[in-house]
């Protein structure tokens, strides 16, 4: 059988005043991703091929932002805001092109799974016209309430106008859509504004479509699938929802976690098996993992690759083009960005690795810091395999250390170091004994005399 | 019409020998506040113009740490411990002054809401003697039962003395009351010890007052208003709904937190619009931040500053003092404390700036310290606007970097260095071909000498 | 009265394939231990003087791991799995040296008490020749039921072959039995494999016994006690349990938690009155801390110990070794391993310090390093009572600082210091006037050279 073509429209115009942000509402985050961007992934794999945004306020932003996120979706400008039907009217040029199936969502609904829109097309497929995605819950107050009759969605009552019997019902209005794309544009055009405030409902269309003759259906799905967001407490909820989700599936498919409920992971983290993940560990966009790696505890990273066997934490710092290799290690107050860490290298104690590739087995001491930015350009160190940088040691960029190299405590290393060679850059120690009393006694005179004019300043305030 | 003048009477003389504690229970923190200190913060904010705090166990410290908190408040020591009635009256002098309203409280309700105490003062306003503050529970069951007949509170009645009926009473005794300032002695007096630990209770006046044809009601509350903490597992209750309610607060102000529940606020953080909050974020007293703020992951903020679009984090660490202007970024691994970071200013990795100003758009190096303290007085730092401050370098208080100067990464710094001066402070590098493998052949052969010793060592004990 | 000899014989022979993992399932941790590690210790807990350990998949590395945390342990390996009694009766030879109690428990039953178990050797103190170990739940389906008549335990029904009375039955099997010493090997080996699977189910010595007249009963513990692990969301569940469990201990005993949620104890950790830990602190193995000790947000500890009265963190790293005295300090981004710190001395910001000594009142600058380790061997740096050590100095061990030495800041001290001695290792410091200019003029040259040179790249690519 042919597949079903199918086309998303995803309504994005909404004001979001609640949210109180400069930020357009579908634009805040959840594990990273704008809120739309959830919604248009679910969308794709749902096996919807076409995608349509509907934009409103803050429109530009919008559209430019969700553009990566959505190759090839279409945007269409909702102008005047004269509800749900008149949004998805807007994108009326896309459902022109012919599609068998119309998914109609909100942007705002960042936990709608691919699953439940794939259970909504299949109610087309089945035969509705038009399939409306419900939800059970024991408070129903408020929610517009789905009526059915013999299987078949008979009407959305809105709460105010329920009857006793009808206000009993506990199976609700998700607010997203599944309509027969060949019958989209003929149910959508007879929507009509004759209400209270004068807008144009989708949810009319249930009516207009039965008394045609057509079947509709409702769709049961989880409460979380048609989540709204309006607020930051909501998103903050959102957020709540999509972090457990991962965290099981993690620890099902074998990362260990002690703490999950402290793992905050992007949309996009992958982890390998066995890899164990102390409490208090963030990720942001773009970090890949291998199998029995430990991240230890406070550490945060984005952008990172890190290979089997490696160790990272705790306290630590992994920044975009961090890329550690089997069995690497980045240790306390470290800090690594677009660095290389060669295979069994170790980056231990409060160092910063910035534009920088290290060799196999470097050992690169505590303090170290490479000084790549001269406060215009970015210059790289390249570090040696099996080099050894001594503690508190300042590379100066660009600048190349040699293979098997050693770099004493304390130099500065402006130059390059030869394969093999000793490299010095620090000051000779001199001693002068039975001078420390001296120097304290000369301190705490100054001391004394700041503390002896604090007294009199104060004396001259209240005297 | 004339306010009603208000006297809240704060009951802070019990031992609570369940905490476990040298400190007196009412100082224990919720929020970095002392538990008492929030009960005479919403009594106050309940329009109680005259404070009076009992105080008993450890009074010197209660009264003297709380002075700060209730500038105003007058102390008064309940020498012995015979009961709430007693307690109250040991305010007397301050009842004779004479109020429309005495509200009386404990010191250990750190959640009492203002509008709580000010329902039960309305109760007064509106022709009642005496208002009990209850609270509805599923499990009354210990509690004391709030008995009313026709609007008004006939008895409170101790759980061991309830009939069947009214141990089915879910309306309980809050401990908190409002009286009649008029007739508070009189009522107060009246109360005997004719009972099995021979004290004073407060619940009596509920008696007294009607015996004497007085209107007694109960005022409903929420039961958080009156939780009492006995034990540290309450308080971190106690701080945990306390947090729970700032948080929401937060967000619907505007703030975003991925993870609210890893962020911790004390009583008077105040943050802007837009401002977004990453996880595990913890802020101690004293902290203002303005919008559009970027407080990533690990910070830990107390008596900071932060002006409009500046960030901080992860792995901040800002301390009393630290002032950060519009666009100035801390970064990672970083503390700052009583210093100035003027406009655009980076310090951006592994830095210490304490007792420092660094002017507009001054980029400090990695791994810089200030060197304020020299182990008796402490001494500033003054960078000037557009310095750069190269990686790694020691500035030795007091000094001086001028405007747009530059200082070469690993300099020691200990004289004043001039606008648009170049400074170096660091040794010449020297190196030494193919002596690397000669140094490791040293180091080498001495572990391995170690290792032999320890062979021999563990063989003589063994053998 | 003689006390009665028992012997535990703890099955952990499963694969544990859900664990996804290399690591036999009983050795996966909770609170930074082996989950048949607590098993054992309960046992022990609960008068169990023998324990014998039954396993199978990864038997080695089982028995070698858990070695250590049960001396005197007997394993014994199942090589085929026949079913629990099959398991058991692999431990033939120690039931066979006699004891009055035998326990059969679980490898991945970490929650088990010991008071339960206790309660389970009562019942065969008091005449009943098995217990079984039940657990209430509202949601039995799938476990097996308990039938009970007149006190005695009549069968174990498993769920598909309950009638419907049975399937009412909320008090289930927890799989865990106490059976008599004397009759344990008889019982165990009249269970026969006549079943689907052809297995020697441990459940059948119920019906065995008591088709010999001998008295089975059943023992009510909580459902924690029995909670089986089969995968990491269920171990994470355990560790959650665990932890709140050992907080709410924590707290009533005197120690202070902002946020107990956020705080991770090892099984081990010990920690004293008034002593006040704030958010976000992870414990590993072999902590003990002292009174009145103040534990800042994000601390990461182990192995260390913290006496009276000290300060750690915010972001403080001590590892093994690390032994803080008496109101010593260690602050913000400093790590600690196998090294003392004295008396009141202060170890404050941004410091590595291993393998040394830190006398008493000593303070050591930020940024300072010991340079500890040379790639081969590791030495000791030893710094005398009240020391000085300048900010960003490099200690390179082995060395010794003296008594009330003085060592400038940003000093490479490579030889020892004597006492009261002052020590310089850092470069003069020299100024040229008017070139910091140049110098930015050069780099921005090769900014733009460079910006150019991209962008002719970026033409060749496109054009």
């Amino acid at each position: 059988m042919r597949e079903r073509s199918c086309l998303s429209i995803i309504l994005a115009a909404g004001e979001g005043t609640r949210m109180k942000s400069d930020l357009p509402k579908v634009l805040h985050p959840v594990a990273g991703l704008p809120l739309a961007a959830h919604v248009l992934g679910a969308a794709r794999a749902a096996g919807s091929g076409a995608l349509a945004l509907v934009v409103g306020h803050g429109a530009e932003t919008v559209s430019e932002t969700l553009k990566t996120h959505a190759a090839g979706c279409r945007t269409f400008v909702q102008a005047e805001r004269l509800g749900t039907a008149h949004a998805v009217l807007a994108a009326r040029d896309a459902i022109a092109d012919g599609f068998d199936d119309i998914l109609v969502m909100f942007g705002d609904t960042p936990l709608i799974e691919a699953e439940a829109l794939a259970e909504a097309r299949q109610g087309l497929a089945d035969g509705a016209a038009v399939v409306v995605m419900g939800f059970r819950t024991d408070k129903p107050a408020g929610y517009g309430r789905l009526v059915e009759q013999g299987g078949e969605l008979v009407a959305i009552r809105e709460d105010r106008d329920c009857s006793a019997a009808e206000r009993a019902i506990t199976f609700c209005n998700g607010g997203l859509m599944a309509i027969d794309g060949a019958r989209a544009l003929a149910l959508l055009e007879a929507v009509g504004n004759d209400n209270a405030k004068g807008e144009y409902y989708l949810t009319d269309i249930v009516e207009i479509a039965r008394a045609q003759g057509l079947r509709v259906v409702a769709a049961e799905v989880a409460f979380e699938n048609v989540l709204g967001i309006n607020n930051r407490a909501e998103l903050a909820e959102a957020e709540a929802i999509w972090q457990t989700r991962r965290r099981r599936r993690m620890l099902l498919d074998g990362v260990s976690m002690t703490a999950p409920e402290t793992v905050f992971f992007a949309h996009d983290t992958a982890i390998g098996r066995d890899t164990a993940i102390e409490p208090h560990v963030v990720f942001g966009p773009g970090v890949q993992i291998g199998d029995r790696v430990r991240v230890r505890g406070f550490s945060h990273i984005e952008g990172a690759t890190i290979a089997d066997g490696a160790e990272v934490g705790p306290f630590a710092r992994l920044r975009p083009g961090a890329d550690l290799a089997e069995g690497a290690k980045v240790g306390n107050f470290c800090e690594v960005k677009a660095a290389e860490i060669g295979p069994g290298a170790k980056v231990n104690h409060l160092t910063y690795i910035g534009d920088a590739t290290i060799g196999a087995r470097a050992n690169i001491g505590a303090g170290t810091i490479t000084c790549n930015y001269n406060g215009f350009t970015k210059d790289r160190t390249e570090i040696g395999a099996e080099a050894f940088i001594g503690s508190n040691s300042s590379l100066v960029a660009p600048v190349s250390i040699g293979a098997g190299a050693y770099v004493a405590s304390g130099s500065v290393i402006v130059a390059d170091v030869p394969d093999d060679a000793l490299a010095f850059g620090r000051a000779p120690q001199t001693v002068k004994e039975g001078r420390a009393s001296k120097l304290k006694a000369r301190y705490q005179a100054e001391k004394d005399r700041r503390a002896a004019e604090k007294a009199a300043r104060n004396q001259a305030a209240t005297g």
